[in-house]
């Protein structure tokens, strides 16, 4: 056994040459992201099936490596760098978002703590108050990057919950008598707010979804009604959650007529604006969210429509104190006698943190807010222009007022005696998205809202043009 | 407003140019990172303090970046790269990592579904196929990369409490009759299985620490009394958690005779080996951990000590289908026809999945098995070294065993009577910790054990030699 310890990278030559390669390849790769079929086309197992029962033993080199990336990997991508990639949220990385990451993974930190690379904690503190006010939010929000909106949502309501009084933290939620806890949000909100509830032990009998509108906008009456008839049969309100963007199709909650409520009865007020958060950055688009400013929590993810490549979500919250309350739990080993500083680990559940703001920072600058506008700016006006080209179809039916960068549609059938026949339509429709996908020249993914299936289309990747639609709108 | 869309990334030329540049200055800083203090000398605010308060409009060219990145940033970085950074654990990235990383920034996708890109998820199979068999686990551990440890543990439990069948999915933990929920875990367990019990309802009453022995390993017979004495009491056993390698010593608790009394008992068996699992590589080392292959879940982590860049957590678990009971919850706009295929966002909290699979694929397969071993067998023989080397001083005392990379020593001051002046020793030490992190040349961390102030020294850095730890001993 050696004792002067043997060296992982003894020299930085091969590093040098392999990373020059790389970048001219993904140089490449993303001048011409059309040379690949956006959804990968091969089969299940087809990957699999490439590699060895058993890695190298002795390592293999850049070269062979870059090699059988290109050969055996690629083919199993789906390209969410392609511009036609119109399917779930078209999230959308940029230049300058892949050399932060790229950074960020030389320099290997954990920001767990101030001390453990002040830059970082800084950094993250310096990139969220710039991105809350180009957002119009006040300065009160005080603001921390995790991984997804999953956990942001997930720490929002395990704030909410420990607000309530109940000595959670301590004593637990068993063995003692506790009101059942509900959350209410709308039957359109993302599959992972019920998922932080499933885990904070609310139960999926705890979740309330309320009914929504011909938008899709949660209804406040029904809001009323289901907070007022739980506090009647002794349950406690933990939070309502309102979404400013929902997945099916951006629908936007009326956050303004919600937190009347939620004042009123006081219940925390989560906002998911996960992806449509981000047109607040445009002024003449940010009335959509008002009364954001009074909620009580908020995630946005800059991975979705701010060019950040994932994974980046910011969590907003009035009130850090009680989500640190939730969290903080500082053992001898981390404790630190810089105590003037934030130390991000403790405002959530995971201990490390990658340096992520590294890369906000550098798209948030390099491109300058200006340019950031009017890039999303570009995709709203093509997703609006969708939209009408879709209406102005006999053969098509908008299942949602257009929003955001949304466009949810399908192709109808009419019957014998001119109404539409559900069944025929669905096939249809169902038959076009297939035909599309296979294509390998666009993706778009599916919804299905009133008991109607239908075709998404988000528009948001960063070199999306007018034509990239216009070759959609021919597969009609 | 423009229909066209204004693109992002308009060409590749400056991305290519700046990326070449970005890669020239990564091989040199990595070439020599002790040209870097190892703990960052800033001042609280010194790093906020050169930013402006508003962003670039118009945007900032690379060039300007990179001169601010090193001007504003790289002084306020505690260089993880560092030979001599023996705080916490010494996590180490690698130059292959970065190059992974580098790649999966690139292509930016998320891996939530099989088909969202299947080469993410049949290369996370294979590559966690591979480091199962390397670490010698059964084929019958199924694998999935996430974010961090804490959130690994925090699944885990999840699916522990799930597997009671209580119903607690469905119906939630509050409102009805329920007994009150205990974890098992020693009183050297890292904060995140603290933070997990806290998220899931248990409260800090509900973890259960049981005290360790002289070597802070948990005491089985305390172990078997606290289970008895809960039941008794009409509380409910959830899960126990083995450490093998605990935070402050590396202190292995005895899995195989917990593992007797989990299976007797039918409580869950979870094994934090987060740290402590990568030294399973070595067959010569094996036996630390013996009768994990019969635990329920395990967490080990690529980022901590085989050389992937953070973020990069393996949780491996027997009952993958408890997991999916846990957490899958799949919404009509998620909703695929590709049923053969793991999906998996079905086995965890967050919907997004960065392709972390492929830097783990790039470290194991460029390094090879053979030289990942040699590597840390390097760092164990060194850390034995220091080890030894403190023993044998008068004015020194090991606090812990030498375990694994792990060496937590004092200084200690004589009384007149010959016997350990315990204040006297704290200072000192205490103050020699100080002088050490000051000078910029390294970097350690302490704890407190038995109520002893002691540094802690890990060695686990992939470039450092013999010679550093010598500068260490030369602070003596």
């Amino acid at each position: 056994m050696k004792n002067e310890g043997t060296t992982l990278d003894p020299d930085t030559e091969e590093f040098r040459k392999a990373g020059h390669q790389l970048v001219d390849w993904i140089a490449e790769y993303l001048g011409h992201p059309e040379r690949h079929a956006v959804l990968s086309q091969v089969s299940p197992g087809d990957v699999k099936a490439q590699f060895a029962a058993s890695p190298s033993r002795h390592g293999k080199s850049y070269e062979l490596l870059a090699r059988e990336f290109e050969e055996k990997i690629l083919p199993g991508v789906t390209h969410w760098n392609h511009p036609a990639f119109f399917a779930y949220f078209a999230i959308t990385g940029s230049q300058a978002g892949i050399l932060g990451e790229l950074l960020s993974a030389a320099l290997n930190i954990n920001g767990m703590l101030w001390k453990t690379s002040p830059a970082a904690t800084e950094l993250e503190t310096v990139a969220l108050g710039w991105l809350r006010d180009a957002l119009g939010l006040p300065s009160s929000f005080f603001g921390i990057i995790n991984d997804t909106a999953s956990i942001n949502t997930f720490l929002a309501l395990a704030a909410a919950r420990e607000s309530l009084g109940l000595s959670i933290r301590r004593e637990g939620m068993t063995g003692r008598e506790l009101p059942r806890l509900k959350v209410y949000c709308s039957d359109q909100t993302h599959s992972s707010i019920e998922k932080a509830a499933l885990a904070l032990g609310f139960g999926s009998n705890g979740v309330v979804k309320i009914a929504t509108d011909e938008s899709f906008r949660m209804r406040i009456d029904l809001l009323v009604d289901a907070i007022a008839r739980d506090r009647r049969e002794g349950a406690l309100p933990v939070a309502v959650v309102a979404t400013t963007g929902t997945t099916s199709t951006a629908a936007v909650d009326p956050v303004e007529a919600i937190v009347e409520i939620t004042e009123r009865e006081r219940i925390w007020l989560h906002v998911d604006a996960a992806y449509g958060g981000s047109i607040a950055i445009i002024p003449e688009f940010r009335g959509f969210w008002r009364g954001v400013e009074r909620a009580d929590s908020m995630v946005i993810n800059p991975h979705k429509w701010l060019f950040t490549p994932v994974d980046c979500s910011v969590l907003y919250t009035r009130r850090p104190d009680v989500l640190k309350e939730t969290f903080s739990l500082v053992p001898e080993y981390l404790k630190t006698t810089d105590s003037a500083e934030i130390n991000y680990m403790d405002y959530g559940l995971q201990l490390g943190r990658r340096f992520r703001a590294l890369k906000l920072w550098m798209v948030i600058e390099h491109y300058g807010i200006e340019h950031l506008q009017e890039v999303i700016r570009g995709h709203i006006a093509m997703a609006r222009r969708l939209g009408e080209n879709l209406e102005a179809r006999e053969d098509v039916e908008l299942l949602a007022p257009q929003s955001m960068g949304v466009v949810v549609f399908r192709k109808i059938v009419r019957d014998s005696s001119g109404g539409v026949d559900e069944m025929a339509s669905e096939r249809l429709t169902s038959d076009l998205l297939s035909t599309m996908n296979a294509s390998g020249k666009l993706f778009v993914s599916h919804t299905r809202l009133r008991d109607r299936y239908g075709i998404r289309v988000a528009v948001g990747n960063g070199a999306t043009k007018w034509e990239h639609l216009e070759a959609l709108l021919k597969f009609l």
